[in-house]
């Protein structure tokens, strides 16, 4: 059985938000045997599992992954029902897959995280963050327009490009972006992201301050 | 025969620099026969092959892929001198290639853009995407401390860290930073690197303005 390792708590604000949903929600959508164990979100000492201190990361008998593109690919590996085994399209997902976690992520967080910490009202540097986010999200609004999901069927690339993109919207950054707004929607309402929310949600709620 | 497609001319601060290196360096790595095409800088209307508007893609027959690491996995895929065959080991590669691409660039590369893009001197602004970049740099640090490279082989993980880093060097962020500096200083000494460099400055330099 596989074991999916977060944080044993994290601050409220980021309930629902915390990354190893894009794992929960894989593992569901596989519907692949597993369990959830944490480590401590203070202090941080599972740098042999984790490089950066950071969550998820699982083991898989011999196997230990972390980054969650990783972690998705390697349950893609397993699931035909999370990546196309075609070879074209195989190789069309994990280049979405990519393109979540580099090109489009890559230039969200950094929004993000000015939403967080703004520091000292600084209107020229948000513009240029906006500016970059916004040329990320023209290009997934043309991606996304007429198309149910990334490729033919729903793969680990929807789960994590979704995930990048439902952040920004629960910020307030896809007011302009309607292709996005509901591929998020559609995304969010599949039963196994869900379910990978509420237990997310329920496993924090236990130990909240 | 592979087909690798880059941009027709680039900014000549960018020569050296533009992503398709990552590709012809693992090309030249595993001794993989290939052919470079290029797609105008202006306009961009690739949007087929790469939906931002970036390179590089390739073309492998019936196969297209986009993003940098999507062609690095694929090129592991086909050569054992750039992706560790044995399982454990290739988790631990696969994890490292979305380290570089998310956790290390998502962190470094905002920093970069603003070194480019300075708005009215927001020294605030600067100071919080040096202390991003520099909590990442720390983990590498630590990471790549007497080590020659993220696993026991050189990989494709090594080839997107270190031109990850690369890049923060040549704009001076690796100052404090010696075992990063080291990585990369060996990362561009290998034959293939210094193939690949000379091949993308003489490929930029017949069209330079």
């Amino acid at each position: 059985m596989m074991t999916l390792f977060t944080f044993d708590r994290a601050p409220e604000f980021a309930h629902g938000f915390v990354r190893d949903i894009r794992i929960r929600w894989a593992l569901e959508e596989a519907a692949l045997p597993y369990t959830v164990a944490s480590v401590p979100f203070e202090p941080r000492r599972h740098l042999a599992q984790q490089p950066f201190g950071q969550v998820p990361f699982l083991r898989d008998g011999e196997v230990e992954l972390f980054e969650s593109g990783a972690i998705l690919l390697h349950l893609g590996e397993l699931s035909e029902h999370l990546l196309p085994r075609a070879v074209p399209t195989r190789a069309q997902a994990i280049s979405w897959l990519f393109a979540a976690f580099n090109s489009v992520e890559m230039e969200t967080l950094p929004w993000v995280y000015f939403h967080f910490n703004r520091v000292q009202n600084q209107p020229g540097w948000l513009a240029v963050l906006e500016k970059r986010r916004d040329r990320r999200l023209d290009s997934m609004e043309t991606a996304l327009a007429g198309r149910q999901w990334l490729g033919e069927d729903f793969s680990i690339a929807d789960i994590a490009m979704s995930d990048v993109l439902r952040l920004v919207g629960h910020l307030g950054g896809l007011a302009d972006y309607p292709a996005c707004r509901d591929y998020v929607t559609r995304a969010s309402a599949r039963p196994a992201f869900i379910k990978a929310h509420q237990d997310q949600l329920a496993y924090f709620a236990r130990t909240a301050d």
